[in-house]
This record gives structure tokens, C-alpha cells and sequence, in this order.
């Protein structure tokens, strides 16, 4: 096994050193980028007059047959082969014989990895983002589909007050949508072309490097080659956007998880979206939201690996930064994975309806009995203990709060009058919560029609 | 001691656990937002007719008492106050007597304290920005007064091509560069009102949230009422940006801690950043530098924190949120305290330009050897290899590089003529790389130019 | 301001940096040990003939004078001690004049501070592992205390089959277990007195370090100086051990934060241990329990920023090291504030044997019938999927699975015959899991004094 | 695609979802362990009375032959194999009929597949300690050849005092040996057998749990089922231990890729451990010291991830514990492919003992004079501002310290007499550092001896 590097070395590479050091097993993955990038790097050479025309079409030549072989398949790795980047430059030396040796003048591997990269990230990042549109669509779906169901809303997972369950879907659209406008500005960062930066130094030759991004769909060249070739703050980046569209995944998976538990029971999965037990025949389990729960606790040991490897070096390029690319697959693949089956299941889950109306009990409507009698000018503290006091007293009487008796209420608040009896009315107390944002039917309409325009112009 | 939410509990908190939940410690950092905040929700609700003109009036007076007090710090915390919202209702009854009361309306602590940490954050976002900043425009400067200085550049530790010093002060511009534009876009998703989200489910009464986020300052009014209290991306997003430039204060720091090294004596710090021993009265030692890159290390760990905090929660308000603050205050504070002195340090410092000059050995034109035969039409493989040979002929004859007699030359490539002399000298070497990011001294003027007019529109 | 290595030095410290520098804030909570160590090292000193009897006498009584000043908070520290060790040694010069000179002699901060370190250190072992055996304590006394309840036992959050709420609680009595054995385990690596290692290369005078280590408590001497001052496993050790008790807490917390909503209802909070809603008067929060989840995400955050911090260093004393405390004290000040009150919790809490109870649906007994095919010589995977047909079966019929038609059963399985009543029997199904470690009543029984026996041992 | 567990179910899973819950690709790993843990509970089911001597004879045969498949890579996977465990039950069906199905009587995948990862990880836990133990052995055996050799030491990346280059060796002798203890501890944690424990609340039929424990290599059965099911204390201990190991490796290579720059020039790699570069023919590049330290960031973030993942579960089994075993493996697989290069790249270096010897610069005497000013009497504070001041004035008059005529030490302090040129003899300078785990030669054979015991007894 012989290296392309092996000019001044008398010995040769240990076995396990090679096997450390070889990246093929996963940058290989890059191929395609990396073929696109040595024939843009072709043109370039072209236009700085160090290839004649015949060169560089014999050069695109044989990186278009190349191209073609790794996209069925066909391409055959050699045990020499070190990385993506050797291993092409290995075949088309096979393919058009020594001219192939011109391809890598003035350019680096660290110039060439960090183009690659960049290019696939920015694909991986327009995936991810069409991934995250379909979630929100799924969720503006069940929130149009489920308009009018009631449930209860939860804080500190006790009981609060009653909202729209298409407000609860809608919560989780806002998220995602946080999401996806990160994932566009990261573009801005991620779409910078360092090809001609060299090793570290920039390249020697006169080639035109705002061209050269242009051709291989980057916005701009890197302005400084020390930089270009040793910064990875993409790839953090983006691992920090996959971590944060993890959480999110987590919050609504452990909340549905719940939801699904016959203790809530206010939601069923599909049998399609569902799991059952090798010993317990009764269960219906949902694996698929644990998964996506327990594979954002992984994206963030993702993100805090990079940023450990990063962290740890002096500026400029050094190996380590090779440890990029394993990571920053695996997020995506995550995602690529878990998004999907996420809308897979929304679309396809049954709501029990009547199980939320059940579970919305008398004492959701406190803040309300405050609420009347701050309406009522009596300052909300007092009125907030007041009606703590009518919660506290309904239950020594057991007695439903709604049911309880004129009299024992104006004990409690000579300003509770026989007409609170509005206070406890459902309808009432949501249409109420009709400032922007809440929970109020003419406020969710509202809150759609400005989802359903955010997904119109994405 | 007495909680204001009593009315509805017989016992008494239990002293450790008022202790445990106590956030007054941390959050009476918010003490000013509180009080701007309760002003603006005092307008609203005076606009909502909650209020009347007296009352309103009242409350905005007495909060501006508190204001002051708590400004010049004569406000006396009460045992019973349990985090800051409740220290200042308190007090605000204290002044005015039951109408305080009424400032709770329609507001729950949940939209109440991430309006104030909203308000905190976006203020300590341009505080950050105006520090790196700073740290930008000092490493504008010392390229500017350092231009013309040659030093080796560096890939794998290992001498690699000489570049500018300038060169290599620009590449730490462009990495706080992007940090800057982190923040920047950061804001747009952090300074979203919440206020009249209520507990959860939006507010009862008729006020107006946008007017409220304008009175704020800030862009726009949440759009969710349920995901505005429960939403703490702000937090982990402003984490993640203080991690990364940790990061790169960290990769800055090691690399001028090797520099000050005596091994390489590239820069001498001075006596105003620099630390003594103990026990050795000889040493200088770059504590300052070291404790950049230690503390980076626990930004890392901060953003872990809080990851770990939001991953394992269902959507919707727990108290688990409340462990935000700590770990975002203490990145604002780390990196408020670690900005200046690192722009201390590198405005004062003294570049050892000599030994610069001395590090860059022959060895290093190994590359412009290379490139020397690949204009005459050489293939670059074909000639990285003649380089390398020729680099192992001189270390085994034990001959500079460039003092090598014509004839090896000859010997190990035919094209090796005598014309190669040309790729022994520095300027040139320099001056080819001068593309777009390159190290020549014309391409890092240019980029000088470029940083210049970033700090000028900044 | 001055500080004491300025020999070398012409001009002083910047301010900023000298406030960057300072670790005072919080290495004075090592002032005790900082006391004794240099008690012990003057002793040291003393032996090797350094000190004579009179002036190792003055500084002892100085030094107990300091630790006494110390102790009342009578202590006064000025603006020129950077950091605990200084203070106390400038302070030992005003009490004693020049002899104070002495003390330091062959001492190096940087062997004491890790001296100081890890005396600390191992005393916070001791207390949190005490907290530990009380938390456990508490969870026997609760299975003893509701021994004889059953609940439902969960997989995926889904019923599965019945338990003892006693088994439950013992659950988490062997995670703490194994919290404390780790605890005990780190001690081993802990108890090492680094102190005569010097600046790293040990000391030049005759102490005699074992006699050293012994008198400060610790179990040998450190066998590398450079390894000694340089070595912070303990501190990442600790931190790990604090963050697995975290997760531990986190994940009893999550499941009695879902016990204590009312759709369990399986649990009731003490007043105590509880609090309530600024806004909605009839909630009964468990934000202790939020809290303690909550804060097991920051000690995931404290062990993950130390990994950072060491990973990024040379071997060797960096200044990096000093990040350490902070970590640590954060942890050991988390675990003593929350495990007390979870302690408490436990303690008060009210079981609602009866909601338990109401939720073993006949589910439940699936695994049951299964058993029964299989204890009639079916194979398990022919019972299994006979059992879950049953389940179906139910349900479509609308009709609890134990009162289903005996007919409806052998049409599913001609084993399925009249005695499987048994199968459906909760006293039958708990006594049948009785293999070591199974729910059977006298199983635990067994458990309760396996775990009885190691309180009583520890 | 039809799975083991649809008994309950009437449509199929989504294939999307399938290919997320699929285990197989990471689980196969545990193949031979889940042949070996389903031989002996055939056995315990055997003891049990549930299979006849026939019935286990025919599953063990039919177990073997898939251990064989296993083994040699001829068993087919089935595309409804969702994970190994239903791989091998398929597989059992196929070779020896409906017996097969009477295998997972009384058994859940919980439990078992909890059983087959502690077996993989004890082993794993071997593995990787006879690697640190081997890398230990070459740091001995490194510090035996290089005895003798002295090079500076440094704190703070600044000269310090001159030590043995063995001295150094050995101090990461004694990281890896509290890596080797916590290896050993882990193992007490994780040779737990869980087998018995059913899905959570035990099996229902009368195995003998201690034996089963016996036969797999267990120290011990779990004492709660609950507990044993969702236990994963053992993974992420083993992920620490892992971290660990890696910072250590991080901080050696670290150091290591320093003194291989020419700057330092202390240790130059073999052919058989460095690369070369694409672009620069000259370089000798230390990517195996690199990688070696990156992926030490990697195994931080691995460790992370498994806490994050564990701490947002309520207790009991969830199905996010599946994301437990990648990370293991590849914790596993980093350490046995970087320690034995590590441990090859030591034993082929060359140390460059003479530009060990040119660094050592007379400022690393500056302790030694105030080492000699302290045994003359002096207070060691003045005894070190007096060496400082002749560090000074050294640096003002250009003299080399040791060269300074003795007037300009007189008037830096009358002590500093004649005999001092004492302290500027390197060999007494070492020489003095004769305590317990100081730099003296004859400490470092003492430590040697240690090391070479320490070795003997593993």
C-alpha cells in the first residue's frame, strides 16, 4: 500500500496506522462533490493557463466517467486508497494516464475536503429543511383538520386551563419554524467556497476564485485561505440546528407519548405508527416517539463532540478536523430518518376527543372565577386568592367548583355574584383568550392563516 | 415566610425547599426589565380599560419608585420574596397599597419572566457583538502595523509556507466575523414579545401585544401563546453563539500560547497580561491566554446544560425552564470578562519579527519547488515527488535546500534547471499567492480593505 | 495592587486582567483546607530541617490564628490577594513578619492548590455520599410503609403488568446504590496527597511526603510530581459521579411528576413540598420535582465543560486547571440542595392506593394468559400471539378481557379452557414473580432486607 | 415485513418506521452473546420444568448451529428481523419447528437484550484494559531505554525546571493506571445478569436467577427487576471511563505533537507513524497524534449523548435506551484502534536527546537559586524576589544568569554568595528532588520499580 505523499518517506505507513488514518469509510460519501469540484478546480486551471484546452477536456473527460462509476457503483477503491480525494485522483490516472498528475496543481487536500464538505452540507441543509416544511404541513393539517376539539393545557404537567387542541399543534409549528429559519441563515455561512486557498497559504496560480465559487453554486470565495482551510463553524453549525430541531422533536414526542398513555388516552397511534411487545400481547407501544426522543439526547453529544475536537486545537489545519464529517453525517441521517416517520405518524393518529372534554375539569376554570372579579375591579391578588379559596373549599365539600352554592361563594367573595355562573362556561373562557397568540378560536384562525402563508412562501 | 399563591394550600413550604426554589439569587438580575416590563403591562392594561387613568398612573409611579430603588440599590429584599416578580409586586404594595394588586391582571409569571430574560438577553446580544467588535478591530490594527512581517504558517504544527503575519491576524477577523453575524441574526428570533401569552393560554383581556412589543422594543408579539412561555431557543441559541466564540478565542489563545513559547519567541506578552510564578521567579507565563481557552471549555459546557435541560421536557411551561438564567448569565459574564483583556493583550504585545524570520526554513519552499516544475508543464504528482526527493537529498547531505548544488538538482528532475533559484525567494513566494484570500502582500491588502469596511458599516 | 511573583516584572497586571485572574471569589472556599495543608507542610519543613522548633511554631500559631479569622469571618482580605493561598500567606506575614517567608519554601501553588483541591474534595464525597444513604433510607421506609399496594408497572410508558409500588420505590433504591459505590470507588483515587510535588518536578528539601499525606488524611502520597499537579481525574470523576445521581433524580422525578398529575393521581404532594400558581389558584405544582430534573441536565453540562477544558490541554500545569472549582462546587452545592428536599418529598408524600388501583385494567393480565398456554406446554410465541388475539378480541366486543365468554376463548386457542379464571387472578400473577428480584410480595420482602442490610453496613 | 409481536395488530408497520425501529444493523454485534444467553436460559427453563431434557437438547443443538452461521457469516438475515433477538428466534423456527417458540417463555427482550450488551461490555471492559496496559508497558519500557535523558519541563507551555525525560514518560504511566482502576471498579457494576427479569416485573416461572448468572460470567442477578430492565448505569460508566482515557490520550498527543515540531524538536515519529502532505513534499506530518486527540473529543460528546439521552426518561424501560449501544461501540471501537497505534508510535520514536539538552536555558536555575538563597536562611518570599531581580538584570546585561559575575549578585543580595554557581549544576538540580515521586534519578528508578510492579500484578 503506497501513498500519494510518499516522496521524502523512506518507510512505509503501519497497518493500523493506515487503518487509523484512512477516511474513505466515510468520506467516500463525498464522491460526488468531490468529482464536481475537481472539474470546476479543471476549469479553473484552464483559465489560469495551466492546462491547454486538450488537457482539461481529457481531465473532465475522465472525472465524468469516474463520476458515472461511483454513481452506479462501479468504481473499484484500491487498498491505497487513502481518502475520496486519492482515490479519484488514483482512477483517472488509470483513465487518461499521466496528465491526471496536472489535476492537483495548486490546490490541497485541505482546500479540496473543506469544498466538498461545504458543498454537501448546503444540500444536507436544504434536505433537512424540506424535511422540517413537511412536519409543519402535517401539523397545520391536524390543527385545520382538529379545529374545535378542547383539551386541557398543561403547566408543571398539572391541569392550567382549557385550550384548542389546534393551539397545541400550532405550538409545535412555531418551533419548527425556528428551525427552518436557522437552517437559512446557516446557508449564508455554510455556501463559502474555499477551493484555492492551497494548504493553508492560497494557491500560487492565477486562477479566479469568485468563478470558481460561482460554478459550484457557493455565494462567495473565503476571504482569507488560513481560515478557509481551518474553519469548521459550518459544521457546528449545523450540528447545533440538528440539536435544536432534535429538542423539539423530544418536546412534542414526550408529550405525545403521554398523550398516548391509556392514563391520558387522548390521542391513538396507528398500527402503522406503532409497536407492539415480544411478551405483553395487550400493548400497543410508541416506540417510534421514543426513538425520536432518545435520538436528539444523541444529536447533542454530536454537537458537543465537534465542539470539543474544535476546541481543542491552535488555529490552522490539523487532523483532527477530519473527526467533522462522521458527525455531521450521522445528524443528517438522523433527521433524514426521524422526520419523516414524525409526519408519518401525525397524519395518521387518531384523536379521542371526548377523552380531552372529559379530562377538563372544574378546576380549570379558577383563573376564570379571577378573572370575573378583576373584571369586576376587585384587585387580581385578591381575587386570585379568592378564588383559590372557592377551589380549596369545593373540595372539602366535594362538591364540583361549578356546582357549589350561590351562598358558599359569596362567603368566600361578597363581589361572587349568581352571574359567575358565566365564568364557567367553555366556550366563554376560550373566546376570551382572543388577544394575538391565544388560545381564543378567532385568534387560532387567525394564527393558521399566518402558518399557512409562512408555508406558501417557503 | 408566606408565598404569594397560597390561597389555595394549608401547609407552608417546607424551608429547604423554598430554598431550593428560590430564584431571587439569580433572577433579581432582571430587576430592571421587571420594572419596564410592569410599566408597559400597566399601559396595556390601562388601554384595555383594566385600569383606570388613576390607577394606572398610580402603579406606573410606584414602579418607578421601585425602579430607582432598585437601581441604587436601597431596596430591601423580603424573606418572602421568592424571585423577582414577586419582590417588586410586594414592594410596589408596600408603596401604593391595593391597587398594586390589579398589576397582575392578565399576566401570569410564565409570560412575565420570558419577557424580562427576552429583554436581557437582546440587550447582552449587543453587548457581545460591540466586544467582538472590538477584538475585531484590534486584530484590523496589528495586521495593519505588523504588514510586512513574514512568518511560517502552520498545518499539522508543522512548518509548512511562510505567510504574513498580517495573514494570520485577518484569519481570526473572519472567524469573529461570523460570530458577529450569528448574534445579528440571533435577535430576530429572540426579541419576540411574549407578554400577554398568560400562564399558557394567552391573556382574558382585551390588550394590545404588538403596541406592548413596541413599547418593549421589541420586533414583533409571539405568535403562540402556549409555545411563548414554554420556548427557550433564545437561551440555547445565544449559548451556542458564546460557545463558538469561545472556540475561537480558545483556537486564537493556543496557538499565541505557543507563540509565546520559548521554543518559538514569536510574540512576547506584556507585563500588564502576563502572570509570574510562585515558585520560579523566571517565568512570564500567558495565564490570560490559558484561561480563554480553559473557559471556553466550560461555554461548552453551559449550551450542554441547557440542552440537557429542554431535551427532557414535554412542550408546554415546567419549572425546569428556570435553570435558563444561570447558565446564560454566566456565558454573558465569562465572555464580558475575557473579551477585553484578550484585545488588551493583543494591542500590547511585542512581535519578535526575527525569530519569525528565522523559523522559516528552507524545507518550506518545497512547495514553490513543486510549483516551479509544474509551470514548466511538469505534472504536479510527478513534481511534488522530484520536490520531496530533493528535499530527503538535502537532509541527507546535510545542505540548506536552496544551497544545493545545481547538479542534484539535475539528478532527481531533469527540468530541475538552474532558473529554480527563483523559487527560493521569499517575496515571490509571497507574491504569487495572490488570488482572492491568498498571503500575498497585494491579495492581504486588499483583504485589510475589505475587514475595514466590515468595522465601518458595523 | 501587587502580587507576590513580581520580581521580574516592571509593570503590573492590567486591571482587567488581574479581575480575570483572580479566583478569590472562589477559591476561598479552601481557606480551612489551605490552613491545615500548610500547617501540615510547615511540619513538613520542620522534619526537613528548613524550620527550626521556634520559627515552625510561629507559624503555626499564626496559621491557627488565620484559620480562625477564617472561620468567624473575620478575615480581611485584601485587593492585592489573588487568590486563597496568597491571602493567606500575606496575612501570615502581617501577624508574624518575615519568618512568614519561610512557609512557602519548596511549595509550589501549584502542589498546594491541588492539595487543597482534594482535600475538599473527599470531604464533599463523605457529605453527599451521607445524603445518598438518606434518600435511599427513604425509599426503604416507603416500601416498608406501603408494602401490600399495587400499581400498574410501565414499558414505554404504556401499562404492563402489575407491581408492588414497594418494588417500584426499591427500584431506585439500587440505582443510588450503585451512586454510592461509586462514591466509595472515587475516594480510592481521590485521597492522594500531591503536596512536595513542587512546581512539577518536586521538591529540592527532605520533606517526608507519606508522613505528609498521612497527617492531612489523605491514603498515600502522589507517585509523579509532574502527574500530581497536573492531574484532575478526581475532579471529572466527581463530576461524573454527581451527574449520574442527577440522572437517577431526573428519572424518579419524571415518573412522580407524572404520578402527581391527575391523570395518574397515584400520588399526592405535601403542602409542604409543593407550590402553587401566581395565576391559576387551583394548581399544586411538584416544581421540586421539575427542579431537580431540571438541574441534572446543568451537572450533564459541569462534567461535559471540565472533559473540555482537560481534553484541550498538553500534559502538565496549564492555567486552564483552575476551572475546575467552579465545576465541582456547582455540583457538590446542587446534590446538597436537592437531595434533601427530595428526601422530604418522599418522606410527606401521600400514595393514592386506591387511583393504583383503579388502573390495572384487565390489559394487564395478557401476559398472564400467555403464561398460562405456556405452562400448559404451548410455545410461548403460539401463546403470545394467542393471548394478543384475546386482547382484540376484547375489544372489539367492548367487553373487559376477564369477563370475556368462555366460548370466545377456545375459539381462539383450544387450550384456553375454563381455569384460566386463574390467570386473571392479581394475587396470583404478583406471587408468581418470584425468582430473586421479582415483584412477588415475598420477594421484595427478601429485597427490603438485602437493602436493609446494606444501609445498616454502610 | 411481518414482526414477531402483531398478534394485537391489524395493519403493518410503515416501512419508513420499520427502518427506524430496525436494530439489526448495530445489534448483530451481540449475536454470539445472545446465542450464549439464550443457551443458558434454555437451561434455566429446563430447571424450571417449562422445556422437557428433549425440547432443550433440540433448542441447544438448534442454537449452536446458529452460533456457527453466526460465526462464520453464512447465517441470512430476514428482512422481518427487527432486531438480532428475533433474527435468532426466526432462525431457531426454521431449523427445529414450533419447539423453537417455547425459547422466550418467560423471557422479554428487555431483559434479554440487556443480558447480552453487559456480556459485551465486560468483555469490552478486558479488551481495553489489556490495551492500556500495553500502552503502559511501552511507557516504562520508554522510560527505561530513555534514562538519563533531561529535558526542560514546563508549566504554563513556559520553561520551568529541568526534569527526566522518563520522569515524563511515567506521568502518563499513572493516568492510564487510574484509567486501568476505573476499568476494574466498572466491571463489579456491569457483571450484573438481568436475565429473569421479564419485560419489568420478573419471570413467572422458577428459574434459578443465581445460576443463570453463574453460567453467563455474571458476578451476581439483578436484585430488581425494575431496575434491571432500564439500567444503564454500566453504558455510561463505561463511556466515562472511555472519555477518559481519551483525554489522556489527548494530552500526551498533544504534548507530543509539540515536541515533534521543529520548534521543539524533541521526538521525531518513525516513517511506519507519520504521513506526508499532498501539496507540501517536506512535511512529516503527526496525523496518528491528531487523530489520536480528536477522537478524544468525539468520546466526550459519545458520553453526552448517552446522559442527555437517560436523563429525559421517566424510569422504567423506554425504547430511547436503544441508542445505548451505538454509542458504546463506538466508545469501543476508537480506543482499540487508536491505543495500539499510540502505543506503536512509542516504540518507534527517536528522542532527540541533545535538543532536549540545548533547551534547557540557564532561567530554569532561577529556583535553584532561591532554593539556595531558602538553605541559607532567607525567607523563601525574599529569596525569590532575589532571584527574580538576577533574572532581570541577566536578561538587562545579556549575560546568560549562570555566566553573571558574582558583584552583580551581591548587590541583588548579600547572601548570594560565591559557592552559588552550586545551583547551576544540572545534575545536583535533579539530584535534589529526591522525594517520593520527584525528578531525581533515583526517585524516577523508585517510580520505575513501581511502574515495572504495578505491570506484574495485572
Amino acid at each position: 500500500m503506497k501513498q500519494l505523499w510518499t516522496g521524502r518517506f523512506k518507510g512505509s505507513l503501519n497497518e493500523q496506522a493506515a487503518a487509523l488514518n484512512n477516511s474513505l469509510p466515510f468520506d467516500r460519501r463525498l464522491a460526488a462533490q468531490d468529482v464536481r469540484g475537481s472539474i470546476a478546480w479543471t476549469h479553473a486551471l484552464l483559465g489560469a493557463g495551466v492546462l491547454t484546452p486538450g488537457e482539461s477536456a481529457k481531465i473532465e473527460q475522465g472525472l465524468g466517467q469516474i463520476g458515472r462509476e461511483l454513481a452506479d457503483e462501479s468504481f473499484a477503491f484500491a487498498p491505497s486508497d487513502e481518502d475520496i480525494h486519492t482515490a479519484v485522483e488514483r482512477r483517472l490516472g488509470e483513465l487518461i494516464g499521466a496528465t491526471a498528475g496536472k489535476l492537483h496543481t495548486g490546490r490541497s487536500r485541505n482546500d479540496q475536503v473543506a469544498t466538498d464538505f461545504r458543498m454537501w452540507i448546503v444540500e444536507a441543509e436544504a434536505e433537512m429543511l424540506a424535511e422540517i416544511r413537511k412536519v409543519q404541513a402535517s401539523l397545520l393539517a391536524r390543527a385545520e383538520k382538529d379545529f374545535g376539539t378542547v383539551m386541557p393545557g398543561y403547566t408543571h404537567l398539572q391541569r392550567a386551563q382549557p385550550i384548542l387542541l389546534s393551539h397545541w399543534w400550532l405550538s409545535h409549528f412555531w418551533a419548527f419554524e425556528r428551525d427552518a429559519a436557522r437552517l437559512r441563515e446557516f446557508r449564508s455561512r455554510a455556501a463559502i467556497c474555499p477551493l484555492g486557498s492551497g494548504a493553508l497559504a492560497g494557491t500560487a496560480f492565477p486562477v479566479d476564485r469568485e468563478g470558481l465559487a460561482k460554478e459550484l453554486g457557493f455565494d462567495a470565495a473565503s476571504p482569507n485561505s488560513l481560515d478557509a482551510v481551518s474553519d469548521r463553524d459550518f459544521a457546528a453549525e449545523f450540528l447545533f440546528a440538528a440539536a435544536m430541531t432534535g429538542v423539539h422533536l423530544s418536546r412534542m414526542a414526550d408529550a405525545m407519548i403521554l398523550f398516548a398513555a391509556s392514563e391520558f388516552g387522548f390521542i391513538e397511534l396507528d398500527d402503522a405508527f406503532a409497536t407492539g411487545s415480544s411478551l405483553m400481547p395487550q400493548k400497543k407501544n410508541p416506540d417510534l416517539l421514543e426513538l425520536a426522543r432518545g435520538k436528539s439526547g444523541r444529536l447533542i453529544g454530536l454537537l458537543t463532540g465537534l465542539l470539543a475536537v474544535l476546541k481543542g486545537l491552535p488555529s490552522a489545519y490539523d487532523k483532527d478536523l477530519q473527526e467533522d464529517k462522521p458527525l455531521v453525517f450521522e445528524a443528517a441521517d438522523t433527521l433524514a430518518t426521524v422526520l419523516p416517520v414524525v409526519r408519518g405518524l401525525l397524519d395518521t393518529l387518531t384523536v379521542r376527543a371526548e377523552r380531552m372534554s372529559a379530562a377538563l375539569d372544574d378546576g380549570m376554570y379558577a383563573t376564570e372565577l379571577a378573572d370575573y372579579l378583576a373584571r369586576k375591579g376587585v384587585p387580581f391578588r385578591e381575587a386570585h386568592a379568592a378564588a383559590g379559596k372557592a377551589v380549596r373549599r369545593s373540595i372539602e365539600l366535594g362538591i364540583a367548583l361549578s356546582k357549589m352554592d350561590a351562598e358558599e361563594f359569596r362567603k368566600i367573595h361578597p363581589a361572587l355574584e349568581p352571574d359567575l355562573a358565566d365564568a364557567f362556561r367553555l366556550d366563554r373562557a376560550l373566546a376570551r383568550r382572543n388577544a394575538t397568540g391565544g388560545t381564543a378560536p378567532e385568534a387560532v384562525r387567525e394564527q393558521m392563516e399566518k402558518a399557512k402563508n409562512i408555508l406558501r412562501m417557503a
